[in-house]
């Protein structure tokens, strides 16, 4: 790797720093880093040969030392900077608990707590006096929140709640946190008064004795089992019997019941619209992103080291990163990586534009950004989760390993493509909006991310040449076209179906395997553009500048090339220019190779953060998957298991069964 | 799901007597089926819970069990047709152990031993007093043979080999059930008499002791640890320091070596190459495409449970497979289990029809049905476990959760990818043999999978109308029109690079991204004229024989729709003509659906061999999923870890670290 190194031709620590936002964010990044992986308490090891039981136990342990002990320490606070924006996905890897105590009951808490209310839990809650989950998702139900059954009916005479799950399928299903380590749940149920349900309302509910930690009356409560990742974590169940509660517990900032039943709404719930935005931003960086960046480290390094067959016949072996097929399969999502990053950083400073114009009644953006941040949960997860597979697939055997890391990376990446809003349903969220936006383009000038739709002349593109290809305005107008009219066309399918009598539901059903692609063509555009408008207003060095221009090439190179039926439909390009595009794609192929460690250099995960012996910096692949494998937990005991069934009951020293 | 089953319009058994080749098969095997369900200590259960020891101590005790106990009982052999076609696929699953013993270790002796070697160790295998693996794959080299490092060194002082590892990436890596139950290694080495190589060959080296199990002097051997799946095999690594072994236990059916040093080879190595091609039928069938047709059976029955969203404002949930995105989902993949069945068994009639020939020296064959099969491998893997994780996300957060079923499913299926030949490689394989036959198809005629190639003529697609693209000779066109025209493209590009002076290895290399979707373009087209030509042939039932064109249609639109591109770009398709395409698929998703639980009752998997909560025949999805939750190991104790660490560390009752 150092030779591969020493041919990188832009300065890796530059990139990195653009990557983090700046070089102060890089240096505080890292000084968290070292103060972490520095303490051996809270290092992450061999997890890939830890069971379930080992991995919950570590992490609360991890995170117990963490809050009790690192964190005094250091003089941070849990809401300090180093924490909050640093702690979690880039310096610690998410072997931790209490995510959703920290990451939601808090923060749900300060959104739906009246003042009194959040004087009275956030202390405890802080302290962990209080342990608490998010508990909405029910056994039966999960994005269709209307559906959700759990009820609190007011009770006027005692002046409490009574929270029921009707039936088993309304158990509350999923929550993080809940199945051992939570004493309290932030509970979604339906409210009713007098009969009357009033819609889905947060309330605060014991669900442990604080002092035994054994389930309260009417509580059954439990770990829901193994799953495809997530092992730290104790999802949970919790079943409620006719369970009480004072009415102040009704989390009131937006609604409120009286003593004597009276409602009352406060506030709109649009708020919660603009948490779910932020909500989806910090998730596709710090769950997907993130974990396909880590993918790409791995990947890039391992074909780099391994050697396997000859390219030129009685010549030595070659690294696999020589081989096209190789490259096709790693360096497009080395592209992603960077390419995503900054379309979900957008996403972030548009919801914080949107949060400012909030403070002055301005909640105009709204739809829009629902929209983008629907569109984008579902593309991006979907995107980052299936790269990260075909990433494990191109390190070969061991890439089935959990010594490569990657198992365990994708485990975790791919369960963003249902929680926080299944992906189907985002997208046809999505669409609900691009339809509403194309109806109106003739009348109402489109701004933001569907500010493209106002361009509506029919054209081709006019390029004749392999490097015309590699122009980011040609490629920014081809993505661009191709969301419009595809567009346009669900769209007319839609009204055509209406118009000949189809009731609109039923329309919007039979279009709905063509909106699904529009979203991911609408996504795909605004990803894009983001990037290239992107590099035309960055400051840094032209060695630099150049990377950045082919990796945002690459990217959209690889989409066109894996959806050229869509580009040849609507008429944009035709046969010829898609084999351009192709080998434009395989000329960029070539360029980026000799910089491909720097690229994943400039990601900057530490080992500790990889846990891969694949992908360590150092490139010892060998030896580190020796070491590891002595460790694996058969090899604990040597001939226990063959006494006891192998020779005895099958060779027949004695008689078993 | 009773309701729906009253729906289905067609015989269910009769379809199962179809896909299992005639009713008596499936007798035999409901009868094979029966004997394992009914006795307790054979049953899986809750193996999604379990953690890696527990899983391979229970395939232990299993398969000593069966062979010792269960067998005898029943009067079966491990070779009776009961044991051999049944046993493994679709009545016990994969919890088992010695798979390799039982399934290579024991045929490459039989394959690769003299009389006398067979003699001699054949019935103390049989007898699992020697316990056997397959040592092929190096830490270093997976695929790629030539690059194997072990030696055999011949002494002829002492007539002996001399096995020996030069360094840490040349120790046998992956062989399964090597890490801890076997004693003898089946090894593949380079052979060197006197300084000379002589390349692989086959060695019957004894790793353990047998009786106290321990490792013979020489011998480093374990477990390589914990992987996406194979939790229940114990992969291994094994290292040998110098060992020595008789010149007999060379396994000398195809070259011996004399006492003076002296090498004969006795037979032609292309046998290997057919064994390849009947273990690649086999492992296709076994581990892609019946864990797809699982994978459909949990994802179908679950979709029609779950309900989910208003479809009409106002009125019930509907079932989520009301979706039309649902739709597409699944019943694509419904399709694909049956077309790739088929397209698998003809592989393997194939294969024997080869034998026959070959029983007469005819090997010319060889070369079509090895590039066949490597081609099936590659394409039918991938399409199969991508299948399967769509399935998995498509059951929602439940799909996600080992309960579903599909999560282990999935990560054994997906392993295929990578073993018995990298796909990749696999791809370029058989993409080797297609450029060679698009080159001399003007000279020669073409026979077997590649006669479509004889038709070289120019044509578009007739037809203008969205039931025309129903017909299966139309789709049949399609695909072979668009394999053929990708193909020459590709071997336009590859001879005008070398024209032009590039060397033909790197010519190679420039192209391997056209011709590995060129491969995928033949396989295809190969599998959708198998089941469309198997259908005309086949004497059933009318309601059978139109739900089986109505999944072919279902499965070659599906493919063509996902890669309009090509069809667009071969001038084969007008963009209209992809529109009816695409209508077609839609008409054929809302025809199929009302049969959906009948096709996948038809493949007869019992809930024994499901182990999913989601899928059991009954539907009962909350119930079953409430039951297996409380299994969680984490429910087994309640409150240690929460006093062990939260209570006192965090909380703070008592001062720790």
């Amino acid at each position: 790797l150092e030779k591969e190194r020493g041919q990188v031709n832009f300065n890796v620590e530059e990139l990195t720093n653009i990557y983090d936002g700046g070089a102060e964010e890089t240096k505080l990044r890292r000084k968290v880093a070292d103060v972490i992986q520095n303490d051996p308490e809270v290092r992450c090891k061999d997890i890939g040969m830890m069971t379930r039981e080992e991995r919950y136990i570590d992490g609360v342990r991890r995170c117990v030392y963490l809050y009790k002990v690192l964190l005094p320490r250091e003089g941070w606070t849990p809401v300090s900077k180093e924490v909050k924006d640093y702690f979690k996905y880039r310096n610690i890897g998410k072997e931790r608990s209490f995510g959703v105590h920290a990451g939601v009951f808090i923060p749900c808490l300060l959104s739906f707590g009246s003042d009194e209310q959040i004087a009275k839990w956030l202390p405890l809650a802080m302290q962990f006096q209080i342990i608490g989950t998010y508990a909405q998702t029910e056994m039966g139900h999960g994005t269709f929140l209307r559906g959700l059954q759990t009820t609190a009916t007011y009770d006027k005479k005692n002046k409490e709640f009574v929270i029921n799950c009707p039936e088993i399928s309304a158990m509350k299903w999923w929550p993080g946190d809940l199945g051992k380590s939570a004493n309290h749940a932030l509970l979604m149920a339906q409210l009713v008064i007098d009969g009357k349900k009033y819609g889905m309302h947060p309330f605060m509910v014991q669900i442990r004795d604080l002092t035994t930690h054994m389930p309260l009356p009417g509580i059954t409560v439990g770990d829901i089992g193994n799953k495809v990742g997530f092992e730290t974590t104790d999802n949970g169940f919790l079943h409620l019997n006719q369970v009480r509660i004072p009415r102040e517990n009704l989390l009131c900032k937006n609604a409120e019941v009286k003593p004597n039943g009276t409602y009352l709404t406060k506030a709109s719930d649009k708020m919660v619209y603009g948490s779910m935005v932020r909500l989806r931003a910090i998730i596709l960086e710090s769950e997907a992103v993130s974990a396909l960046g880590k993918a790409c480290t791995i990947a890039v390094r391992y074909s780099l080291v391994r050697c396997q067959g000859e390219l030129e016949p009685g010549k030595p072996e070659v690294s696999v990163m020589e081989y096209m097929t190789q490259q096709k399969k790693l360096l497009p999502y080395v592209a992603m990586t960077y390419v995503t990053h900054f379309a979900c950083l957008k996403l972030s400073n548009q919801y914080n534009a949107f949060t400012r114009e909030m403070d002055n009644n301005d909640i105009s953006g709204l739809p829009e950004l629902h929209a983008l941040s629907a569109g984008m949960k579902a593309v991006v997860s979907e995107q980052c989760s299936d790269g990260i597979e075909i990433l494990r697939k191109s390190c070969g055997g061991h890439g089935y390993s959990n010594a490569s890391g990657i198992p365990i990376i994708w485990s975790s990446a791919v369960a963003c493509c249902t929680y926080e809003g299944e992906n189907t349903v985002m997208l046809l969220q999505c669409a609900r909006y691009l339809v509403k936006c194309i109806n109106q383009v003739q009348t109402t000038r489109m701004v933001g991310s569907v500010a493209y739709l106002n361009n509506m002349t029919q054209s081709t593109c006019h390029v004749d040449s392999v490097s015309g290809f590699k122009q980011l305005d040609v490629l920014v107008a081809c993505f661009q076209y191709r969301a419009r009219e595809v567009l346009k066309t669900a769209a007319l399918k839609l009204s055509h179906l209406t118009k000949h009598g189809m009731a609109s539901y039923n329309a919007w059903n039979q279009s709905s395997v063509e909106l699904v692609n529009v979203v991911k063509a609408h996504i795909t555009q605004f990803i894009v553009t983001t990037f290239a408008s992107g590099i035309t207003e960055l400051e840094c060095t032209k060695p630099v500048k150049n990377v950045l221009q082919q990796l945002c090439a690459l990217y959209a190179l690889s989409c066109i090339n894996a959806s050229t039926g869509d580009f040849l439909k609507v008429g944009y390009l035709s046969p010829r220019q898609c084999d351009l595009a192709h080998e434009a794609e395989l000329e960029l192929l070539s360029c980026i190779r000799p910089n491909a460690v720097g690229l994943v250099d400039a990601f900057d995960f530490s080992d500790d953060l990889l846990q891969s012996c694949l992908g360590a910096y150092d490139g010892n692949v060998y030896e580190r998957l020796f070491a590891w494998a002595k460790k694996s937990p058969l090899n604990k005991t040597e001939v226990t298991i063959y006494q006891q069934y192998i020779q005895i009951r099958l060779i027949g020293r004695r008689k078993a069964f």
